[in-house]
């Protein structure tokens, strides 16, 4: 493996630093843009570097269908295919497997599925998740899980784990054979990926602990916490990330996957997490609703039809600098796509905006101050008229 | 009116030109974006500057429909509305109110329709139209005319033109009572918008000779020659345009509505047309067809599942710099919203490159050479595997 993290800063529980990756350094606490398919959905990659994206999140099950593993292989790998040439993770494709699939079928070996595209039928193993995320050749890949649903009863969620904990010993076995395969190893002068194991255990916290410590044994450069934000109540997700983040070990980078909202990333920030991924904000985007410095906003309510004013007028992003809530609305009323583009363009970069000011915030001794501004935001949300 | 037009060069019956517009100088011959409902569909403003856009054209019905012109009105015009500084011609409704609707009602007073959003009732007549334009504030508006559909009989479209002169009349009769309302107007010392004249009389050119010296006679500051692109092969069209062309103004603009492919628009430039706008590089760009310096390309055929060339070597556009035929493919087999937009600016750089490249032949006195090379473009596009 070939990831270097090096703490600058800490305050609290929360610590400033760098990762390392083959493709480049991205500094912490940070959020990733999912591009799901290889694409931030109508956002380019030059507007992705211009908002400040250091680390781009890449669905492994999305591309393993379209347009494949082995084609983007012989394209030289994700980064080449998509044309970023900075750092890339992929998700293992047990989430979406789960997640999108009424028909699944889960063996102690892997799971038989349906392809929500066309119906095929498709097998994932652990060993085949690596093989495809080994192909697609991002910075960091994910061990082949499976996300405990919520609510899941003890038994069901130990059971659940278990599985987990094989399936974890086997991607890294797997991972450490074939890890010399990865599109760019020539390129990147022997370099590989990173493997990144991930906690489960429910919404119970020995389980948790069971899975953490199960997990460190294998020691991976990386630990993230996953079978969160699957509709469990916000007060869950907290105790869980509070409750589990202590039990990883704090020289490697901690990453809660598929989370939050713009308070919560720098609360989980402020609690220690490193990296953070979610859809919200180009998926909102998508719908017309808008983070600003005050708060949420529907720009399709009837009170911005004749706004003037940019979406956030604290906002630095080049929507905020050109566009006007009258122009957004319309967009979003007219469902034209140029609306959801830009829509996304200011919700990412509300996003990593924030965690430059989290990672400021930690150098300068000031995030319990930052922690508290962002809890005091005012809900700007009003119901459609 | 307000507009200045100065012929630089000629060459032949090409001519290269600059005309100045209330917002800034639009070099002539020039190709217009199409930007419906006040956005070229995906492309965000500041991209349609970098690829050299001078002058968009904004379409009067739906921009009427939605948001309504007299909520751009306070929103201080159209150029404010949508951020857009820059020169800007609306068309006159007309066309949309025929194609778009199978119940009009067309009298002598104007055009009942249906909104085909929503099935209301609208009635748009010339002072209509021109209040609508004069609301939206763009620097060249249309008079309000029926486009003769194709195929019509000699006598159709005798009635036809008839209606449409009457109705030139009464637009120009309402927009010189009326132009000062224009939501600029103070702020531009006093300049306001510029009418043009439309040539209608199908595919007679006694008619059109007849609309023509007719139009004249209102002594406009430019025209059109309206009625093209309506299903006629492609021939007539550029015999339309050529006999029409002589019987024009020589000392003010003239422009060709609707048209065309990149071979065309050269082969027009090269008549001695100044502008001419088009929908076709941008739809065609949402359903996958790039044009290139070599041809055409249906940018979805298997050839380029693999194929890391950028679609047009020989192009300097942000899309050819950055991304391959291979990515493209997979966001329009994927029907990632990022596919249309990138496919867009391409063929918009096609275009506007192009038309780039007819005034600098102009300039250099080789027109010849540049139309001989256009004629000669190999299509690369194959039917679809």
């Amino acid at each position: 493996m070939s990831l270097t993290f090096s703490v600058q800063q800490t305050s609290g529980t929360a610590r400033r630093a760098t990762v390392q990756l083959p493709h480049g350094p991205v500094e912490t606490p940070i959020f990733m843009p999912v591009g799901t398919a290889g694409t931030v959905k109508a956002v380019p990659q030059n507007v992705l570097e211009e908002v400040g994206t250091q680390i781009l999140l890449g669905n492994t099950y999305h591309l393993y269908l379209r347009p494949g593993h082995e084609r983007i292989r012989r394209l030289g790998g994700l980064h080449q295919f998509i044309s970023w040439p900075h750092p890339i993770l992929t998700d293992s494709g047990g989430f979406q497997v789960f997640s999108l699939n009424q028909l699944r079928k889960v063996t102690p070996d892997g799971v038989q599925f349906r392809s929500h595209l066309d119906g095929s039928s498709h097998f994932f193993s652990p060993e085949h998740s690596m093989e495809v995320q080994i192909a697609l050749g991002a910075d960091i890949v994910m061990v082949f899980d499976e996300c405990t649903e919520y609510p899941a009863s003890r038994e069901r969620a130990r059971e659940s784990l278990q599985l987990t904990m094989q399936w974890a010993r086997r991607s890294r076995d797997y991972f450490l054979t074939h890890a010399q395969e990865v599109p760019w190893f020539a390129a990147f002068d022997g370099r590989t990926q990173n493997l990144f194991g991930i906690v489960q255990g429910g919404m119970y916290p020995e389980l948790r602990r069971e899975s953490a410590e199960r997990l460190v044994e294998l020691d991976l450069p990386g630990y993230a916490i996953g079978g969160l934000s699957v509709g469990e109540p916000r007060q869950h997700t907290r105790e869980i990330i509070e409750s589990t983040l202590p039990l990883l070990p704090a020289d490697r980078p901690r990453y809660v996957m598929g989370v939050g909202y713009p308070e919560e990333i720098v609360e989980y920030a402020a609690m220690g997490v490193d990296m953070m991924d979610c859809v919200i904000p180009t998926r909102a985007a998508r719908h017309g609703l808008l983070f600003t410095s005050e708060g949420r906003m529907n720009i399709k309510n009837l009170r911005y039809a004749e706004d003037r004013n940019p979406p956030d007028p604290a906002c630095n992003c080049m929507v905020c600098q050109r566009y006007t809530r009258a122009y957004l609305r319309h967009l979003a009323m007219t469902q034209e796509p140029l609306g959801g583009a830009l829509n996304s363009v200011h919700n990412l970069s509300i996003y990593l905006d924030t965690m430059r000011s989290v990672r400021d915030a930690i150098g300068r001794g000031t995030l319990p101050e930052l922690l508290s501004r962002v809890r005091g935001r005012i809900d700007v949300h009003a119901p459609s008229a």
